[in-house]
């Protein structure tokens, strides 16, 4: 029987996951997710996401493709995996892709949202979802230091020293921060991240709202490309993968 | 040494807890904000809240009160609780009052808010705080009924047949659906309620919004007083006890 390529659109409340990339002794999205697959094939299923979120990361928007014999209405698969999974992850969009489709090799861009709580008390109903910060933030000066990440940079200082990826150059489209009352969303999309890439940024946009950092350092960041010339990692939990984008 | 008696407002995501009121076997917010407090005292220490919510329910705006012969400045308490508190649980506020207020005795009106989401797939970041009521709901029905139990009635058919007290005549200030693209908020405002009275009262909303049940229904079940003319009780974890008022 030929099989038929889908690609899934997926959002989770990250926080009881320990990531979206399987493990060996950890539970994970993705492992979710082919559970849900191999119950409705009746043997075990792999997918392919469009790249990994570390454990308490969310996702409005992430994207994976998987292979079935299965006949069965691309709506109706969002249904039945919807059914079978918990609640903390629903399966938004699915729709046939040609075979040749891939969900992590075929990636035009990338959104990302992350989420700063600014009140003196923290909102119980969001400590899951954005990172707290009490203290003042000098926005105008991360508003300025957002420009710096604009456009095709080596981003070696602003991921972790774990990553394994060789080829460290990204364009960043996009990173803008929107105020309101109680939080700060910040919005960044680009070709392509590195670990702990989003994180770092916005770590470092906070360490310059609070006066730690400022714009030469992040130029020095760049040009040496010493990632403790950058800010701090900001907290997994204010990150939300928005949005992956493929070509038409 | 004279005591001082505080009065804390409080916020909570009621999702990990059994409840507001002490539980021998199950840990509950009274249990969490009494434990904070024993442990400033070194010794250990009661609260009084307005009122029970039940377990999953959540608070934007509880109150409770306390006696301490410790000099601490309002404010400062507010900061020292929260220090200790698990961070679903948030003091908002804390304010010296006389030694004759009372939390529960002096409630003049309570607010709760009740969230419905009405989109087909359920979002994952709102599954522990709105009831996921995919169907098409009549919003012009429930608009209506909502006028049935505004003013003074006997609740008896609206609150579990668990109630304890015999006193079952409140009255309902305002009642008010107020929809969104996704979601539907209901507030219900009173002078008092009975136990599961929000839930049942929009439980049965829900069931007049699906065709279920009518107004003349609605009608019968007060005056026959009999629980199991109301509508279904709609699920703790869509409540939030949103404010609590007291006589100046």
């Amino acid at each position: 029987v030929a099989n038929q390529r889908y690609k899934c659109t997926v959002a989770y409340d990250g926080s009881k996951y320990h990531g979206f990339q399987l493990q060996l002794n950890a539970f994970t999205i993705q492992e979710a997710l082919e559970k849900a697959l191999s119950k409705m094939h009746k043997k075990p299923m792999k997918i392919t996401g469009s790249g990994r979120t570390d454990a308490g990361v969310h996702a409005k928007g992430q994207v994976f493709h998987f292979d079935s014999e299965l006949k069965i209405e691309p709506h109706r698969w969002t249904k039945a995996l919807n059914a079978i999974l918990n609640r903390d992850i629903r399966i938004l969009e699915t729709i046939k892709v040609e075979p040749d489709f891939h969900a992590r090799f075929d990636v035009l861009k990338k959104e990302y949202r992350y989420f700063i709580q600014t009140c003196a008390i923290e909102d119980p109903f969001r400590h899951l979802y954005a990172y707290h910060v009490p203290q003042t933030l000098n926005l105008t000066a991360m508003q300025e230091a957002t420009q710096l990440f604009l456009g095709e940079h080596d981003f070696t200082a602003f991921s972790s020293l774990k990553t394994t990826v060789k080829e460290k150059v990204r364009i960043i489209h996009h990173f803008e921060m929107i105020p309101s009352d109680h939080e700060i969303m910040v919005i960044c999309e680009g070709n392509g991240f590195l670990y702990n890439m989003v994180r770092i940024m916005v770590g470092t946009l906070i360490d310059i709202g609070q006066g730690k950092k400022d714009a030469k350092q992040v130029q020095q960041a760049f040009i040496k490309k010493d990632r403790n010339l950058a800010g701090k990692t900001a907290p997994a939990h204010g990150l939300v993968l928005w949005k992956v984008t493929y070509e038409e």
